[in-house]
C-alpha cells in the first residue's frame, strides 16, 4: 500500500466555517490566499451537524466546504469528527459517556467524552469514518485523514471495568499471574475470580488521581486505557481503509502528554502529527525536546505540526501575545526538528464558547489588516519559496535519549522516596544540556535500536521491561556508551522490585551497588565534588553508592555519606556505563556531560555558537543547517557559516551579518 | 397601594429567643431598652417550629414573642422563615433538597437548601408566608416583611433541568435560536430537541465551578437560577399581599454577591435591605461601594442595613474584634450612604451551632456590662436624638459607575486572556478614586438613565446587551461623558463576540480600534507614560490600540507596543469617551481621573479633606454632610465646615476640633 | 484472669513472608538471628489468603509460618487480619464497604475499608478471630494478639445512619433531648422523629470535612464512629477470649490520631501499642509527647512500640534516611518513655505495592550487608543485654498535661474566632517546655486522678464535660495547682456554651472573667509584658480579661486592651489556678512556666542538662535514668551522673565522657 505524500509544506490549519454564513467563506478564501495558505483542516467537530440523529446523515454543508477548498486547490486534512459526541447520542444511550476518576458518570457536554469501550460509540464512530472515506476518500485534494482529535482522558465506567478484565485475561492468562504481577498478597488483596477485580479509581485502589495503593493495577489500567483509545483509532482507520487505501492517516498528539503511550500509537499511524502550545515561559529547549520526541515516535520520520496558535492561547492562565517574529521562529523550530507542515489552530476565530480568545489567522476583526495576519502572510510566502526542498528530510544523530511512557507512569505512581520527582523534568534536564551544546539528539524508545547511537542517555530508567536489560547490556558490551541515573533499574513492568540490590539488572553494567536512596526536602541540599575539585549543589534524591568495579567521577561532599561516590563510570565490554546518583544543578550536569561528550568526541553541529539553536536535516545528500536565535542577545554569525547561502533570503552570509532575537537562517 | 414607612431609624436586629426560656425574654426586653433598641427581626429560622409536620401549624411561641414585642412598642421586622427547610419535609419529599454543582443530591442539613423549582417547596413556602401574613399582617408593629434570608446558592437537580428547558423555550422560542445563542456549532454541540439540553454542571459543560466550556449556557443558567429564586420571592410576596397590602416587603441582600442579579430583584422589592460583613482588612472604600450599590439598586432609594455584627464575626478565617468606635463609624457609614436602619445580627448570641461565636448585643455573659453593649447603647441613644431627620434622605450625584451582574458572570466565565481579571476588583479600582476624592457617586445599572450623570464610568463593560450601545451613544452624543476600559464591548448578551474589531459597538464612540489584548503574568509589568511625562506601572492586560479619531492621553513605554496609545480621549457628538487600555496602579489611575474630573469640573463635597470620608444626603432642602475618619491619623476640620453644627453633639464646630480615628460628624 | 507477660523486650516487627517462596523464609530466620531479633508480628493482612471464599478457610501457610517461628523460639504477635477485606466479600456483599464523607460508596480496594456497623463484617471478622484463637491461642510462643491494624477512618453509609439513631436513642432517650443537645432550634433544624436525623457529611450538615454547621451532631458522630470501631475491637476480643483467656490483646494506635478516643479504647485493651512515624522534621519533643500519651492511656502502664521504620518511610512527602544512630536513639526514646518492645515495620521489604519503598530490616538487596541492618543488629545485641531489667518499669511524675479527644474534636469543629487554632499544637507548646527542662510529665485524661499531681496543665480546655469542673475545683481546693488558657471553659459536652461569662465553670477558680476574645490574623501580633518588665510576642487569640480576685502576672502591651491582664494567678482554696489568655512565643511561655515551676519546686531529673533529653523509669526500687542527645552539639556529662554506671556499656561514666548526637546512656 503506497501512501500519498505531501507535495509542499502544508501551511494552513483548522478551519471551522460552520459558524458563519457562506458569504464569509469566499472572503476567507481570498484572505487565505493573501497569506499563501495552501491547506485547511476541516470537519474536526461536526458530528452532530453531519449526523443530526441516529437515522440521518447530512453532508450538504461539508460537501460545499470541500468543493470550495478543492476548487481553490487547497490541500485538505479531513477530520472524522469523532472527538465530541452528538447530544442525541447521550440522550438515547447515556452509557456512551465517560465515568470519571471520582466515579461520576457524565452527561452530555465538553469533548473527549466518549467511553472508548462503548459499543455504541464504536459502532457510530467507525460508521461515520467509513461514510466520510466513501464520500471524500478519492478526492485528490484530501491529503491526510485526521482521526478524532487530541485523544486523551480516561474512562472508569462499568463497561470499561468489564473490558479491563478481558484485557487482563489476555495479558495474564490466569488469576494467579495477576495476583503475582500486582503483588496482591500485600494487604491481602488476593483475588480468586476475574470479577473480583475492580478498576482502580477514587472508589477503590486510587488514593487520589496521582497516587495509588497498587501501582501494578493502576499502571495496567493506564495501558488498558491507552490501548482502548488506540483501538478506537485503529477501528476508524480500518473503516477509512475500506474505501481509501492511499491517503495517510494521522491523529494529532500532544508532546509529552502522559496518558497515552505514543510510541505504541505511532506504530499504527502513517504519519505523526502534534499540537505545540508552549506557554509564555516555556523554555525553547522544552519545545525542541517535544519536536524531537515526535520525530522519534516513528524513528526519525518527519511529522506534521498540526496545531500552533498564530499568537495567543486562551486556556493558559496568562495568554501572552507572541512577540513579533516569535511565531515565525517557532514555526522554523518545528521544521528544524523535523516538521513537514506548519498548521494553525485556527484559521478563523470562533465568535463564542471557550476558545473564542484563542488566536487565529483571521481575528475577530475579520480582516487581513492585523500584525498577526501580516506575520502569517510573510511566513507563508517564505515557505512557498522553500517548495518541497525540506519535505521528508532526515537527521542522523549520535545521541539517543530514552523516553518511555510506562516508565513515566511507574515513576510518578510510586509512593516515596520523594514526591517531587517528575519524570519529564528529569529527561529535560539532560536534553537541555545537548540542546545548549547544539549536539543533536534523537528521542528514542526502550525498543529502539540502540546500536545506531554512540551514546544512549536514560535518566530515571525506573522500570526495566523484559529484554531491555539484556539489550542495553548487549549494546554496551559491543561498544555502546550509556548514561543512567538514580531511580533506575528498580522495577519490572509490573512495578515489582528487582531484588538483590539496586540498580537491579543494571548493577553489573554500571559496576555499582546502590545501598540506600536518601530523599531531600526542598530546603535541603548536598554537594557533589568532582575528583578534579569543582563543587555543585545537588538535591531531590541521593543514592548511596558502592563501586563494584566502577571508577568514581564525583563524590558527595557532605552529610553522613560524604566522600562516597555520586557519579561513576564503568567500562563494560567495549563500552562504558556512566551513573549519576543525584539531581545536580545544570552547571554540575554540564561538567559531567562535557566529560562524557569529550570522551566520545561528540561535537556540536557548529562550534562556538553558544546561545543559538542549531540543527541539521538532510535530503538527497543536501545538508540544511537551521540557525535560530531565541534570545534577546544579538549574536555574530558563527565563522563556519560565513560564505554559505541562507535559502530564506537567497543571499550569502557575510561576517557582518548578525542574528537578532527570533532571527532564523536555513543554510544549505 | 401605599406602603407604610418607617417613623424612626430602626435600631435593633435579629432576635431568636426560641433557644431560651421565657424568663430570659423579659430580661432581654429590659436590656434592649437600655440600649435604645427599638426594633427586632424575628422568625428568621423557625419553619420547623411553626410547622412541626405537614399537617400542623403552631404559632403559640411566635404569638407570645410578637405580643411581647408589640406591648413593648418595638418595630417588628417579620421574617417568613423559609430559608431552611424542616427536617420532616426532606424525609417525606427528598426532591425538595438541592443538587449541587458536582451533581450530588443533598439530604437534610444546613440552610438555603431548597430547590427553587420544587413544587413542594413552592407550595409550603407560600402557604407559610400567607399564614403569617393572615395572622400578623395587620399588627401595626409589624413594619416590614423579611422574606426568606440571604437568598443564594444554586441548584442543579433534574427538576431544575426541566424548568430550565421551559425557561429557554420562553427566552429563545426555537431550538435554532438556542444553537445560535450558545454557538453550539463549536465542538459540534448542536442540539435538535429541547430535551437534549442538559444543565451545565461538573458532569456536563462545567469545567469546574469557575469555568465552563460554553459560557452561553452557563450564563443563561445563572440567569435562570436567579430568576427561579426571584420567583420564590415573588410567590411569597404575593401570598403576603393577599392579606397585607401595606407593609413593605424586603429580603436581605449581600452587596456584590455574585449569583443573583440584584438590579432585577430590587424591582420586585419595596425596599432594599442588606447585610454588611467587612473583614478586618476590608478597605472602607469597599464597604462604601457596597452601600452605594445597594442604594443604587432602587435608583437612589434609601435602604435598610439589615445585618452587621456589633463586634465579631465567626465565619471569617480571622474574626477580629471591632475596635472601640469602629462599629459606630461603620453604622454611620451605612447611614451616610443611604441606610435608614441600623440592625444587628444578632441581639443575643446562640448557645450552640456554627454561629455561637458571632457577636451580639447581648453576649454569652448575658448582661449589659460589656464594652460591646456599651457601644451599642451609646449609638442607640445618639440615633434616638436623630429621630426621623435623616429617613429617606437622598443624594444627587454627578458620577455614575456601572455595575452589571450579567457582565460580571460573563467576564469571569471567559477563558482567557488572563485568569486574574476579577470584575468587582476592577469596579472598586475606579470607585476608590472617587471615594478618596470625596466626589460622591451612584452605582448604576446598564438600564439606568445615564442622562442624569455628567460622567458615566463603565470599567470592563465586556457584555453589551441590546440597546445598551445605542443608549450609551445617545448619552454621549447629547453631551454625556464616559470612561471605559480594556475588555469592553467584546460580547453580546449570549457571550458571542461582536465581530469587526474591539471594542465592538463602542468602537466608534471611543474613536479607537483595539487590535490585540496582551496578557501579563503576575511577574510582568509594562509602563504607561502620560503625554505630560509621568510614568506608572501597569499589569494584567494591555490593549494594543489604534486611534481612529481619539486623542492620546498616555502611551505604553515598553515592549513591542511601546509608544502606542493606552489611554485615549475621543470627542463624540457633544460628549467625550475616555478609554483606558490597561490596569494601571492607583497613582496612575489618579492622574488619569484627575484629568477627567478637572475637565468636567467635578468637585469634592468638601475640598482639602483628603483622608476623611465625606458624603452628603438631603431631605426637604436640608443638607446633611457626613464626615468620618476611618484612619489612625488625626485630622483637622476642613475649613469649610468650621462654624457649622454637628447634629450628633448639637455643637458648633470650631477650628480647634479634630477628628480622631472612627470619629463621626453629621453636619447640617 | 491473669495475663501472660513479656519475658524480654520484644525486638522484631511485622513479617509478611507470603510474598516469597519458603526457601526465603529460612534464610530470613538466619538473618534475624544475626540481629538478635526475637519476635515477629504476623498475619496482619492475610484475610483473603486464610479465607479464600465465604465457605473455606485455609491455614496451611500460616501453620507453616507459626511452626517455623515457634521452632526458632520467636515470640509471636499474632494479628487477626481484619483490617482489609477480601475481594470476594465486596463482590458478594457490597454494603460491607464504607461510604465516604462525600457520600460515595466505595468498592473493593485499599484497607480500613470495612463499614464498622456492617453485620457481614462483624460476622466474618469475629469468626476469623475466633478461628485463629482456637487454632493458635494456646501456642506458648504467641505472646500477644494484635487485632485489626491501625483502626481509623470513618464510614457514612446508610447502615451507619441507622445505627447512629440507635446510639442516639441510648444516649439521649428522647428526641427533645437531642434537639436541646444540638441546639437544633438554631436555623430551625428541630427534629420530631428519630428518622428525620441524617448523619452529618458533605450532603447534610458538613460544610467540609473540617467544618460543620452543627458541631453537636458532628461531635456525636465522631463519638459514635469511635465507639463503632471499638465495638469491632471488643467483638474480636471476645471471640479470642472464647479460646484463649491469657494472652494479652492489643491493637496498634497512632499517637494523637484524631478520630478515635484512645483513652476510651485503652480501657478495653490489655496493653497499649502504637506506631511511631516521625518525619524528618518532627521535633523530638513531639515524639516524646506521643510516647507519654501512649503511656498515659493506661495510666502509666508500659506500652509496645509496635511499629517504627528502621530507616525510611515511603508515604511522607520527603522520606529521609534516618542518619546513623538515629534509629537507635529513637528506639531508646521509646523505652525511656515507657516502651517494653521495639518493633519495626517491617522485617522484610515488599517487592511491590505502595509500601515497597518503606524501610525494613532486610532491604530489597536481601542480605545483612547493609548499614541499616548493622544498626538493627547492634541495637538487638544491646537490647539482649538489658534482658528484662526494664520491662514494666514505671515513672512517677508530678506534672500532668491533659489531653482529651472530644475536646480536640470540639475545638477544631468550632467556627471562629481563629481558624488557625490547632489543639495538638497547643498541647505540644506546653509539653515542649517541660521536655526541654527535663521535668517529666504524664499525659492524662480528663478522667484521671488529678490528686496525684502537683501541677495539672490543661491548655485550651474548651469542652468541660459533666463533673469535670467540680473535679478540677476539688483538686485545686485541696491544694492542687492548675494552668489553663484561652478558649477554656467554653462549652459543655454537646458544644453548647456555658452562659454567664467565660471561662464558664472555670471562672471562679481562675478568678477572672474573659469579656472578649480577639482573633489575630497571621500578620498581626500583640505583646505581653510581665510585671517584671520582660516583653514577648503573642498572636492567634487574645482574651480580654477582667480579674475577679486573681493577681496579674503579665499584661498586654499594645492595642486597645493594652495594660489589661493576659496572664493571671489565682489562689483558690489551698491551690492555685494560672490562666494564660494568649498564644505567646516559646521564650515568653518559658518565663511564665519558670515562675510556676519554681513556685511549685518542680525540679528536673538532672539539673543543668539543657539540650539533653532525660527521663527516668523505676523497677523494683531500681532507678534508670535515660540520657539522649538528639542534637548536633556535643554535650558534657551532667555532673550528677559522673561515677554512675551506664548499663549499655557496663562502664562507669567519667567526667571526660561526652554525648555526641544520637548518643544514649541508661544509668542505673
Amino acid at each position: 500500500m503506497t501512501k500519498k505524500v505531501f507535495q509542499r509544506i502544508l501551511y494552513g490549519g483548522d478551519y471551522n466555517p460552520n459558524q458563519w454564513p457562506e458569504e464569509v467563506w469566499s472572503e476567507d478564501m481570498r484572505i487565505f490566499k493573501e497569506a499563501a495558505i495552501n491547506s485547511a483542516t476541516i470537519n474536526v467537530f461536526s458530528w452532530a451537524k453531519i449526523q443530526p440523529s441516529e437515522e440521518e446523515y447530512n453532508f450538504t454543508e461539508l460537501d460545499k466546504i470541500i468543493e470550495l477548498l478543492s476548487k481553490e486547490n487547497y490541500d485538505i486534512v479531513l477530520a472524522t469528527s469523532t472527538a465530541a459526541l452528538p447530544a442525541w447520542m447521550f440522550k438515547k444511550y447515556p452509557e456512551v459517556g465517560r465515568t470519571d476518576f471520582e466515579g461520576r458518570h457524565h452527561k452530555f457536554g465538553q469533548r473527549h467524552n466518549a467511553c472508548p469501550n462503548s459499543l455504541v460509540y464504536q459502532k457510530y464512530a467507525s460508521r461515520l469514518a467509513g461514510k466520510l472515506a466513501e464520500r471524500y476518500g478519492l478526492n485528490p485534494h484530501v491529503k491526510c485523514w485526521h482521526i478524532n482529535n487530541e485523544y486523551g482522558g480516561e474512562c472508569f465506567c462499568e463497561t470499561c471495568e468489564k473490558a479491563f478484565r478481558v484485557w487482563l485475561k489476555e495479558r495474564y492468562g490466569t488469576i494467579e499471574a495477576v495476583n503475582k504481577a500486582w503483588n496482591l498478597e500485600f494487604w491481602g488483596h488476593t483475588v480468586y475470580e476475574w470479577d473480583e477485580i475492580v478498576l482502580p479509581n477514587a472508589l477503590s485502589e486510587g488514593i487520589d488521581y496521582e497516587n495509588t495503593a497498587f501501582a501494578g493495577i493502576s499502571i495496567d489500567y493506564r495501558r488498558f486505557n491507552s490501548d482502548s483509545m488506540l483501538n478506537n483509532f485503529k477501528m476508524e482507520r480500518e473503516a477509512i481503509r475500506n474505501f481509501d487505501q492511499e491517503t495517510p492517516i494521522t491523529t494529532n498528539l500532544m508532546g509529552t502528554y502522559k496518558l497515552l503511550d505514543y510510541f505504541k500509537w505511532a506504530k499504527e499511524m502513517d504519519i505523526v502529527s502534534w499540537d505545540n502550545y508552549p506557554s509564555y515561559n516555556t523554555p525553547t529547549s522544552y519545545s525542541a525536546m517535544c519536536h524531537d520526541l515526535m520525530r522519534g515516535l516513528k524513528d526519525g520520520q518527519s511529522f506534521m505540526l498540526m496545531e500552533q496558535t498564530p499568537s495567543q492561547q486562551n486556556w493558559q492562565p496568562y495568554n501572552s501575545l507572541k512577540r513579533p517574529g516569535k511565531m515565525r521562529a517557532q514555526s522554523y523550530q518545528a521544521i528544524a526538528h523535523g516538521a513537514d507542515t506548519v498548521q494553525f489552530f485556527q484559521l478563523r476565530r470562533s465568535i463564542g464558547a471557550c476558545e473564542k480568545f484563542h488566536g487565529a489567522v483571521i481575528e475577530h476583526v475579520g480582516t487581513e489588516n492585523t500584525r498577526v495576519f501580516r506575520e502569517v502572510a510573510e511566513l507563508g510566502k517564505e515557505l512557498t519559496t522553500l517548495g518541497d526542498s525540506l519535505l521528508e528530510a532526515v537527521s542522523t544523530n549520535k545521541v539517543g535519549i530514552v523516553f518511555d511512557w510506562e516508565n513515566y507512569w511507574g515513576v510518578e505512581y510510586t509512593s516515596g522516596p520523594n514526591k517531587d520527582l517528575k519524570y519529564v523534568d528529569q529527561i529535560h534536564h539532560y536534553y537541555e544540556y545537548f540542546y545548549k551544546k547544539n549536539i543533536p539528539v534523537d528521542m528514542i524508545s526502550v525498543d529502539s535500536d540502540f546500536s545506531k547511537y554512540d551514546l544512549v542517555v536514560a535518566p530515571v530508567l525506573y522500570m526495566i521491561k523484559e529484554q531491555l536489560a539484556e539489550r542495553l547490556s548487549e549494546y554496551v558490551k559491543n561498544g555502546g556508551h550509556m548514561i543512567t541515573t538514580f531511580m533506575s533499574g528498580i522495577v519490572n513492568e509490573s512495578d515489582n522490585v528487582y531484588l538483590g540490590g539496586y540498580p537491579g539488572p543494571l548493577r553489573e553494567m554500571a559496576g555499582i551497588w546502590v545501598e540506600e536512596i536518601d530523599a531531600l526536602a526542598p530546603e535541603q541540599t548536598n554537594t557533589i565534588a568532582f575528583e578534579t575539585g569543582e563543587e555543585y549543589e545537588c538535591q531531590l534524591l541521593c543514592d548511596i553508592i558502592h563501586t563494584e568495579g566502577a571508577e568514581v567521577v564525583a563524590h558527595y561532599a557532605s552529610d553522613f555519606y560524604s566522600d562516597t561516590p555520586v557519579i561513576t563510570k564503568n567500562e563494560f565490554g567495549k563500552g562504558t556505563v556512566w551513573y549519576n546518583g543525584t539531581h545536580v544543578e545544570a552547571e554540575g550536569l554540564k561538567q559531567f556531560l562535557d566529560l562524557v561528550v569529550s570522551e566520545r568526541s561528540l561535537t556540536p553541529i557548529v562550534e562556538q555558537a553558544e546561545g543559538l539553536e542549531i540543527t541539521k536535516r538532510m535530503k538527497n545528500d543536501k545538508e540544511f543547517i537551521f540557525v535560530l536565535n531565541n534570545n534577546k542577545e544579538i549574536y555574530d554569525i558563527p565563522k563556519k557559516l560565513v560564505g554559505k547561502k541562507n535559502i530564506l533570503t537567497g543571499k550569502m552570509i557575510t561576517e557582518k551579518d548578525t542574528l537578532a532575537q527570533f532571527d532564523v537562517m536555513i543554510i544549505e
